[in-house]
């Protein structure tokens, strides 16, 4: 067994720091597993992270990336939660096991993989056990990689904060890792889906996902092909991944009692919406910041329960990140994944 | 019994154009019963339907304001909710009994009396039986028409569409009719109560009413006294009156998993404010407009159960209706009252 | 048009006492709708009020059987809810439209169609406009005539008084007609369906409409099978049917913060079970009495939304009412319905 | 500082086996911390478990009692929670961190202090530091060795299973220790109380708490007296100590939509109850088993902004364990405390 390893690691934020460097292989502390990464996937934060910082703390030198699959290789000291071989994935969030995350009013808290703490793009992480959670039997690496962040996040938003969905109609904006989750999750609870984008190759390629119905918000004005398309009911719950002003059409577009799961921010980081249609309909608006270890538990089971397979866009070599950042650029259908080791 | 009466009435909209009129004394239709009008209170919204119409297809001649308080006199045919001599209060929303209220995506409904339906400026109306609730027994006449909206809407934030507030921080903007029954509600369900306003003297007032601090938000930035006064934890559940950019001071101030009630447009009819706390503490944002008739029957039992005395800043006669929306204008402490018959 | 019809009818309890007797056509009063009864589908219930009056204060002569579907054929005066020709369907409780149920504590509503109020074993009917809704469009008459009391319990259980059920496991006693609709519902819910019979060809019928599980009561302990079944997990959601001591079994099988849904009185008027699990496992044991209007018309536009098929035993002509109650009696595989006109 | 402590101890379950005796003083291992013990409050259970082993896998010599008050004198390594005068609580189920306790179906969890963990009748304990957490500052220790069972179970009944108590009527069953936990709580909460006892000078000491209406159950028919005390609405959220066929009554007790917490055995494992009023009523019946850490937390923040003070019967000196045991027997008034140190 070697006793170096790779990983991606920058000294400053800015894309070009970023190098692909040999190091020593890190060993489990007491209550750490060592894992043997096999895929990450990348989220469209991670960029901003390694770009501009995105504000962080960050300690340097830094490995990006929050999300990954692979294997247990060595348990340290008093760790128990899993042994040499199981096959796990991270958890983005690593210290909100249940409920409400700690924190305080002034300052939320914010501490993730690939931000806070260090990031995955590394052959091997040792990281305290409960960092981890079982991967699900059903999936290969690749796709396993994808739920910590894009998979949880759209779990979160229409099961631990929403309600059921067995013939409702739900709305979800664009064709990122979230928005396909959150496509998948709801065909599956039974929810009729209509799915908006600016393209009409990514609309029938969503079809082919189950979407009832796609929308080209570029071609039309969106919240009117709701009206049409639910017979002026609206939309009972809404994925809002753009965020800023787009906030207002949500609301528009939104049935009576209808729920928005605030979940984006491609559009700004200010959103904003008319107030009057926020009172009639009596709307509720949820922030979702991804979820907590426990659900991510919940999504596994489901996962190999009912057979979902996460979109992966493409699969890229690990020392091919520049290309898949550049693809993050362009806007990916589903995920990108980076395979590891 | 005479058979004429006298309302206050408008041919088009304008503080101008308000008409003390006699008319003749209505009949109860079958299903209907005759009220002899006895008290009205004013809402801030009377004062822009009557200014502007408020983009509302009022129906000519109109009669203005929601809220009111009488003695049932007669009962149309089929007309059994009600017995003559019951003391009784209107229900601002009639339609819309418990449940969601009903209406549509694009046309949000908005029938209330003073508005798409009449008002009850006038000393007897003749109105639906299902238009009218009880009054709580405990109250007297000028005290009751403050429910159907400014009790209404504090009762349906916190209590219908809020939870548990025993031990939890609530902050309440203003010192008008809906702030001082979310005071008093809040501090009878066991709360710790924040009040912000900007006159130290409605400070005062509001802390012999049970608040347990208050902000002048002319003198300090509101959100960092929250702050300081809970020790970061911020606000459990705030009532956001004031609309406009507040709703951003409101998600700042707010606690992890808090709880904003969107009720007021004081400051505008768009909302805005950041996302990164939104999504990170995983604030619930809801609408709350006014409220069904179920919660004013149960905001009645509750009324007379605990002894909640309304706060009415002053009562006019019914001529000095002028004099009562100048008032409007100054922004009372509490409700003002028009005493009719 | 002819003047007179045809209508079961009894003047005192009894199987023996029911008449098919030939009456004066009924004409809609004020508020009321004139609808010709095309399908009845029978619950158990109707068999005890039938042979027993099961306690009721009925009015003799009495028709039996609350559900039905048929067409608006004349609207009496001022009803404007339906119009000649529109297809409906029976509301079980018609005065509950949302909300809570009216009642007191010592007298819990039981004011129903074919029991306190009259039945619908009759080619025409007159009632209150409000005690009927839309047919749904995606099934026949008698399929629609199945949805007022053992679609809208299962729906009412399931999405009104449950939660999401994706990745859930729910568990289903019996193949009655409640049951089918469970079993159905929730597998479009995305749950994991285990369904419990005493007889195998059942099962093996249960499998066909989407049962993960089928568990034969009468073969091996149902409780020690689910924990097989769901390597101990338990089951997230069960469908109560059995009610009496069968209480203890499902507060045994169910999961750790499970949900037990009391919908039947199969065998037995009291319930019972240990109390140690229901307070480790956190379990809520909820009642469910049918369900209201306004759940009645989400479950027709989900029937619509979803395509599903109600399951239909047998269908009997209108004058073998007795062969349909023996039916009943030997319990059949989902509905049995009366094809009226 | 001594080497040795005192504490109580056994060898096999027994009243008798319970011997005060001198070892060693702990040390605090790796993430403990040493407490010493100042009080200890007793349940009913505590007796049980002392008297028979109460079923659970015991490890001998077996220290009882789970709920403690004390000062963090030393932290092990790695320990980090508290810092050395630090006053603390102790925590019943300590893997229990918040949303539902781990466990399966067939195995419900029961891992708690003074069970299968050792217990606090001890002068010093040196347990993980997540076991313990910070003592209300406004109790004094006595006070707060009361909360960790007896208060959280309320609390947990009330606020973290209920919903909003404003208006409401809650009915408590008895005058032990969660019960006046409870009639204080329901209080702050702004319900009306209605309590039973078989003691008529229990019953004035409980209105001295705050209790609105006291029922005899040995002179009157407690159901009877609450229908005439809410005029028939019935209470709509008991909290259910009796266990047993006693569910039967808070069955018939209950208001439309009633809530039922299912908390105690006093009088039997089996619980049992008429169907038809769960139904028609649509109750819920929640099991309590205690609550997590985090309410736990929430609880003392409660207590601490309230002012609440729990109600001690009597305090017994370390050495007269046995009289506090017989006191328990005759059914105290609140709670009964150990001063240990």
């Amino acid at each position: 067994m070697s006793e170096t390893m790779k990983r991606w690691s920058m000294e400053t934020p800015g894309r070009q720091q970023l190098k692909l460097e040999t190091v020593g292989k890190p060993k489990p502390g007491p209550g750490e597993v060592l894992v043997r990464v096999t895929a990450a996937s990348l989220n469209y934060r991670d960029k901003l992270v390694i770009e501009t910082g995105f504000g962080l703390p960050l300690t340097f030198p830094f490995t990006p990336a929050s999300d990954m699959a692979g294997v247990v290789e060595a348990a340290g000291e008093g760790a128990r939660r899993f042994k040499p071989g199981d096959r796990v994935i991270s958890v983005f969030i690593p210290e909100w096991i249940s409920g409400l995350n700690q924190g305080t009013a002034s300052k939320p808290p914010y501490r993730t993989l690939g931000g806070v703490f260090p990031g995955v793009l590394a052959e091997y992480v040792a990281f305290p056990e409960g960092w981890f959670t079982a991967a699900p039997t059903s999936l290969d690496d690749a796709e396993a990689s994808t739920l910590p962040v894009a998979g949880l996040t759209a779990w979160f938003a229409l099961m631990e904060r929403g309600g059921p969905l067995l013939g409702k109609t739900v709305l979800i904006q664009g064709t990122g890792g979230v928005s396909l989750f959150g496509l998948q999750l709801a065909k599956m609870a039974g929810a009729q889906v209509i799915l908006t984008s600016s393209s009409d190759d990514k609309l029938v390629r969503a079809k082919g996902l189950g979407a009832d119905h796609g929308i080209n918000r570029n071609k039309e004005d969106w919240v009117e092909a709701v009206y049409r398309l639910t017979r002026d009911r609206g939309a009972d719950h809404i994925l809002e991944i753009a965020g800023g002003a787009g906030l207002g059409q949500s609301v528009q577009a939104a049935s009576m009692g209808g729920r928005i799961s605030v979940i984006g921010v491609l559009e700004g980081f200010e959103i904003s919406g008319p107030v009057a249609p926020i009172m009639l309909k009596g709307l509720a608006i949820q922030g979702i910041g991804v979820g907590h270890r426990n659900a991510q538990e919940a999504l596994t089971k489901a996962v190999d329960d009912l057979g979902l397979k996460p979109v992966i866009d493409r699969r890229y070599p690990f020392g091919d990140l520049q290309a898949a950042l550049d693809h993050l650029d362009r806007g990916p259908f589903g995920k990108i994944v980076i395979d590891v080791g």
